[in-house]
Formats: C-alpha cells, sequence, structure tokens
C-alpha cells in the first residue's frame, strides 16, 4: 500500500524526527510505498495568498477561497500544492506527524492544509443545493483512504484525560481530526500519541516504538473512529445538526460518533 | 486604553478588512490608542526555526523550547518576535480577528503565537516544582489585561451550534481561548462572531458593525469566561485534573469553567 507521511519538525535528531525515521522504515520493511512531506525540509511555503496562484482570477481582489477554485478548476494552481494533492491521491493512508504546539499543529503545517486543501479539491466539492451540501464529512475526494494523527506533547498524560486542565486529548484533535481529515472522506483512526517528552529515556523508548510498530501493522486494520456521515441520514439539511430523535440528551463534539447512537 | 489588535486576513478589501478598519476607528474614536499587527501587510514569518535566535545554544541540535528560553532570556530574540511582545506587554486589551481557516486561525496567526510566545515569556513563567506548574492559566505575563477573538466563518450559525456537524463553536474556539489566551494570563472575553460571510448585504453589515460597535464600547467591562485558575485550589498538582468533589458528573472543556462549580 502507498502511505504519505507529512511532517513538521524542525529538528531530524529530535524524538519526532526518530519517530518519523522509524515509522518509514517499519512501513518499508512490510512492503509498504512511503512518501514523506518533510515540511521544514522542504521548507514549505506556509502563508496562503495571492502568489498561490499563477494567474488571477481578479488583480485587484483576493478572495482565498474564490481564488483557490479558480486555480484549482483551471490547472493554475503553484506547483508545490499540485505536487502535494498528487500525493494525497496517490496515497492509500496519510499519516500527519507534529508535536503538538498551543495545543495545535504547527503553523507550518497548517499551512499545508490551508493550501493543499484547495476549494474543488478537499472543500467545495459534489452537489450543494438546499438539499445536499456537498460531499464532506465521510464523503469526499479522500474518500476509501485513512489517515492516522501522530502526535507529542510535553504535558502528561492527565493533563490532557477527561477532567485534565488542558482539555480531553481526543476534543483538543476534534477540529483536525472531524474537521480536517474526515471532512475530505478519510476514515480517521485514533491518533498515536506520545506524552510527557521531555522524560523520555532508553526504555521509554523502546516500548514507544514498539507500540508504534504495532499501529502502523494494523494500519490496515484498526477500527476508525465512528464519525456520523454528514448524508447519510443522521444530520438536519441545511441546519447540519443532528436529528433530535438521536442522542437528544447530549451536545458538543461527542455527538458525532455514532457510539452515542443507542 | 491601549489595543492591540492582531489581524490576519490576505485582502483589505475584505470584510475581514472593513471589521478591522471599523474597529480601529471606532476605538480611537473613544480616546483608546490603538495598534494593528497587520500580519499579512507586514509579511511575517510564519515558521519557528532556529533562524528565530540570533545566536543558537548549541548549533547541533535545535530544541524549539530551550533555544526559545535561551534567546528570551539572553537577549537574543529575533527583532521582529520583540516588537510583538512589546506590543503585548504595552497592551491593556488584545483583539486576535481571523477568518475561521479548518477550524482554526489561519497558518500566519498561529506561526504568530508559535514565535511571539517564547518560553519565559508565554510559558515557563513561575515557580515549576511538584506543587506548582508554574504561573499560567489564569495568571502570568498577561494577567490583568483582555482578550477577546473576532471570527468570520462561511458556515452557518446552526452548524457550529450545540448539535451542529461542525461542532460547537466555543469548543471549536476552546483551543485558542482556554490554550492560547487564558493560558499566559489574560481574561478571556466572549468571542465576537460572523458567521455566513458570503450573505452579508448592506442592512446585515450595518447590524454586525453596530453589534462590533457596541462590543468595542464594552470591552472594559464585559464578563470574561470565567475559566478556573490553575492556581486558585481547584486542580490537584501535578496531575493537573479538576478536583472529584467539584462537578463530578462532567468531562471535557465545560468543567473548566466556573458555572459549572454549583
Amino acid at each position: 500500500m502507498n502511505v504519505l507521511i507529512v511532517y513538521a519538525h524542525p529538528e531530524p535528531k529530535s524524538l519526532n524526527g526518530s519517530l518519523k525515521a522509524f515509522t518509514v522504515q517499519h512501513l518499508e520493511n512490510a512492503g509498504h510505498c512511503v512518501q514523506v512531506s518533510d515540511l521544514y525540509a522542504m521548507q514549505w511555503k506556509t502563508t496562503l495568498d495571492a502568489d498561490d496562484s499563477e494567474k488571477r482570477r481578479d488583480a485587484s481582489f483576493f478572495h482565498p477561497s474564490l481564488d483557490s477554485q479558480y486555480a484549482f478548476d483551471n490547472g493554475w494552481q503553484s506547483p508545490d500544492i499540485v505536487r502535494e494533492q498528487e500525493k494525497l491521491l496517490w496515497a492509500d493512508a496519510v499519516i500527519l506527524q507534529f508535536p503538538l504546539w498551543w495545543f495545535s499543529m504547527p503553523a507550518i503545517m497548517k499551512g499545508w492544509v490551508d493550501r493543499v486543501y484547495a476549494y474543488g479539491f478537499a472543500y467545495g466539492v459534489g452537489e450543494h443545493s438546499d438539499t445536499r451540501w456537498g460531499d464532506r464529512y465521510g464523503e469526499g475526494r479522500m474518500a476509501g483512504k485513512r489517515a492516522m494523527l501522530m502526535v507529542t506533547t510535553g504535558g502528561w498524560d492527565s493533563h490532557y484525560g477527561p477532567r485534565g486542565i488542558n482539555g480531553p486529548i481526543e476534543d483538543i484533535l476534534f477540529p483536525i481530526q472531524h474537521g480536517i481529515l474526515y471532512y475530505p472522506g478519510f476514515d480517521v483512526l485514533p491518533p498515536f500519541l506520545v506524552y510527557r517528552t521531555s522524560r523520555v529515556d532508553d526504555a521509554r523508548y523502546t516500548s514507544i516504538r514498539e507500540e508504534l510498530g504495532q499501529r502502523l501493522d494494523d494500519l490496515w486494520t484498526t477500527e476508525p473512529i465512528p464519525f456520523r456521515k454528514q448524508n447519510g441520514g443522521d444530520y438536519k439539511i441545511p441546519e447540519m445538526t443532528l436529528r433530535p430523535d438521536i442522542a437528544p440528551e447530549l451536545v458538543g463534539f461527542a455527538v458525532h460518533k455514532a457510539l452515542h447512537r443507542d
């Protein structure tokens, strides 16, 4: 199978750098083809702007989504964006690997999403009408592919627990797992997490690698997070709210997982 | 009073551009001093990397937080970072204004946070021991200052409601409001939100401006979001979990607001 790793850490000799190298090796040993978008090494252009199109729709007014659509439709996207889109289309599975900085991804990876996720490619796909709000959340160009986050944090496990001060890690990652990965159609696997990175000795590093190796072996069989499909009948359209008869007592991120259906 | 607006939109003639201009004018008319960090106009360097220090701690290994600490402590931070830190220290209130892209801030603003929020400035402040985990979440260098988000979205209000498909807006913004603003000590005001930006006609634009003007008039009196202080007795340290006797039935972001105390 084909695996794309999108990786954002500025230091190759870091824990993240080691885990990235391990991941590539482990997947290749298992016979998979691997491509890495090492954003720092590529000096990825982080900021979405008018230079992302080779030709402008209207040189006097830059509209982030309309200009993106125009460039995508007419083949005028910047070549670095096209290359990343081709990697995504090539991949059967995509891993986004990054250290958690300020409870989100580093800016360079956010800039990868902002720029590569073009209108017509990752959003604005499919019919948009009063009864259909496009192919997204479970449908879209990435449907049939799998995605997984690999995230490291300085804070402890308990700080990210259900009542931890930072908020539960699954909620902190919801805008990424649901909003960035599930949105264009990926099946999203539970994240691979490493907490308290300042305290990784040899013994812990060995066990982290073993656990990661197992997750990579299971990449094709792990049960995805059961997010609800937008167009599967669970949501009212166009309000896009969960049907009142489904989990009527619940609100928040958790209602968008089907476990809470009964 | 002194107000800093950190603003991220690539098009001055956009709705965001108009609302930024309105905000500056309105605050100045009320006698306040306003500075704007217009990140696109400044061509803000978005990516945190080794070039953010004028002198390296160890040229063979870049460690994002230790290098940040070293540069901050020794006066070796890049001048663009120092200028933004000085603006933050000058400000009595800070407004972060941006369009919601992929359920978070544009990369250029994330890069402002990643780079300006240095170790020793916005984190790693105060005593760190078994009984005290620094001055953060309600304490820190920004204590006594107010902060507010101004956010625009293409999606509808209902899509961001309690059972809306994108998740509730207050939860989507929690990593920013709690994790980026409350963390270094800001009192965080409820956000100013504009939904469905593709449908803003003259009448709606007028009412948006009126509502925004009122929020700006109330900047010094609006009740902040009642996030719980880390060191106020509500959390177990060092686990950093909410005390078991407080709102024992609750989990998730909501437990960190004191409304749920009783």
